[in-house]
């Protein structure tokens, strides 16, 4: 098996990626290869570096980069030798079965959606991000910022979808799903809300609990939780200035130590044909790896298969 | 001046309320005089037990009490004698210059609605929350549940409310206001931010200084933050759940110990025509006393004059 990766994505790229990646090699040793996917010349030194360590990664020559500031449909379509671009075709072709990028957030949503495409039923696919629960492991919010705004039928798909993911990838057998509202009772919300907690209710795909709240967000209430984008969004960002204003008081914990985003390292895009994670921008090599692992993770459960067939029906 | 306070408000009426009346009683010794309303076999009592410290304050009787699992509209038609009702009426009257309560908190709301009335030309009054801030002091955040869904307007309205109480009552002289939205850039978010970005840009009212995302909360970006009833919800419900987990784990520092409810008792409703503040339900007497010396601030400062002054143009 094969996981991909942008070298060139990143405000530490190509060091940070080629250092990630050769941190993952090794943990998948005997499991994945990874495949490094930029300008040759940069990255070929730096792995170079490494030795007999790097040995088993692959580089794809890819001669151009998408900015992080660029218009990503225009970047996207114009930059077909980019390392997005040409991470994408790979990963439609069957060529590698995960492909990762702290690149160009929006670059990255353009390609899922015009190369590997949605999955014929989803409407519109969603950002996963994964949020620690205080019993242990992770819980997965979904949408985190690919829909501003939703329609009641996509916050239902998102229960779904969510549901796949938790049950096949992180190995919650029955996962239970809420609805992120501003109150417990059935009524509560606007008039989305309302009506997305009628579908969630009566799907009988999925194990809905009912509304949830702000104060939800950690317990054990729910494992898959649905918003909509804009809300999602917020909510990722604040708890992730949470964990930075911890860390510059150097209070640590191993609950709120999970609030890092470098101990996931990215958010999988969930209702695509293949398997695609976006990473945060300012990632280490440490995020690097664990989104790395993330896609390996993802790829092995079959995951974009699951959903698949789900939606077929 | 007199401030009133609603005795059987919270989970723990009427002795938290009478402990933290007492409390306020003496941090505003010369400058405000406390009015518990309740039943008076409750409260005296209680009050009587403090001997010579509960001299000055004064009880107002009332019969009946919205409990907190009541539908709010019906209990306060039906209530006429509760100590909400009671404290709404003396309120209009001009008897008393601010009126606290923990209690039911979609009855304090129908009360606001419905008895001293939104200011002519707000179109709808919001719920304003505190926001502990980096560099010292607090931030106002609103809408914070009253209002699930919003128009545009109103959300430009909350930016001069907000702004109007972050100036005479905070006392932040030319206040930032910010809108939270999931990215700076003008243009990002829903159809709702996009309109509100535009209408706070013009208003000549306020210094708007643009989008926020959810990591600015707590920073230097803006005072006053904007956004729906929902989202203001989600962010103040999940706030809270913040300290409580850090209490919890014993980690304290001055900056996460703001995120205490406690530290400023309750929140205002802004754009009515007097001063009402909604405390949490399982207040403690110190929560009961802030929300109480912050009644004081409002009066002092004569928030719902401002406001009238400047909806009337």
């Amino acid at each position: 098996m094969k996981i991909a990766l942008d070298a060139m994505g990143g405000d530490f790229a190509p060091q940070a990626a080629v250092d990630g990646a050769v941190l993952a090699a090794e943990k998948l040793a005997g499991k994945a290869q990874i495949v490094l996917i930029g300008r040759e010349e940069a990255v070929r030194p730096l792995l170079e570096a490494y030795g007999d360590a790097a040995a088993s990664l692959e580089i794809i020559h890819a001669s151009q980069i998408i900015e992080m500031g660029e218009h990503p449909a225009k970047a996207y379509q114009q930059k077909q030798d980019s390392s997005i671009a040409v991470g994408y075709r790979m990963l439609h072709a069957g060529e590698v079965e995960a492909f990762c990028s702290a690149g160009n957030t929006g670059a990255m949503l353009v390609g899922a959606m015009f190369s590997v495409k949605p999955v014929p039923g989803v409407i519109r696919p969603a950002i996963a991000n994964f949020v620690p629960k205080l019993h242990g492991g992770y819980g997965i919010m979904l949408d985190a910022g690919a829909n501003a705004e939703c329609k009641p039928e996509m916050l239902e798909q998102f229960g779904e979808l969510g549901s796949l993911y938790a049950r096949y990838v992180l190995g919650i057998e029955d996962p239970k799903v809420g609805l992120m509202n501003m109150g417990e009772e059935e009524g509560k919300g606007t008039p989305l809300l309302q009506s997305a907690h009628q579908l969630l209710k009566v799907n009988p795909h999925i194990q809905f609990v009912g509304n949830i709240e702000g104060r939800d967000l950690f317990n054990d209430k729910a494992d898959v939780i649905v918003c909509d984008g804009y809300t999602g969004n917020v909510i990722l960002k604040l708890a992730e200035s949470i964990y930075d204003l911890l860390d510059a008081r150097n209070m640590h914990d191993p609950f709120f130590d999970k609030f890092n985003y470098e101990s996931v390292g990215g958010s999988p895009i969930l209702g695509i044909n293949d398997n695609a994670i976006i990473g945060h921008g300012v990632s280490t090599p440490l995020a690097i790896c664990n989104m790395l692992i993330q896609g390996y993770q993802m790829a092995h459960a079959g995951i974009a298969d699951q959903i698949k067939d789900t939606f077929k029906s």
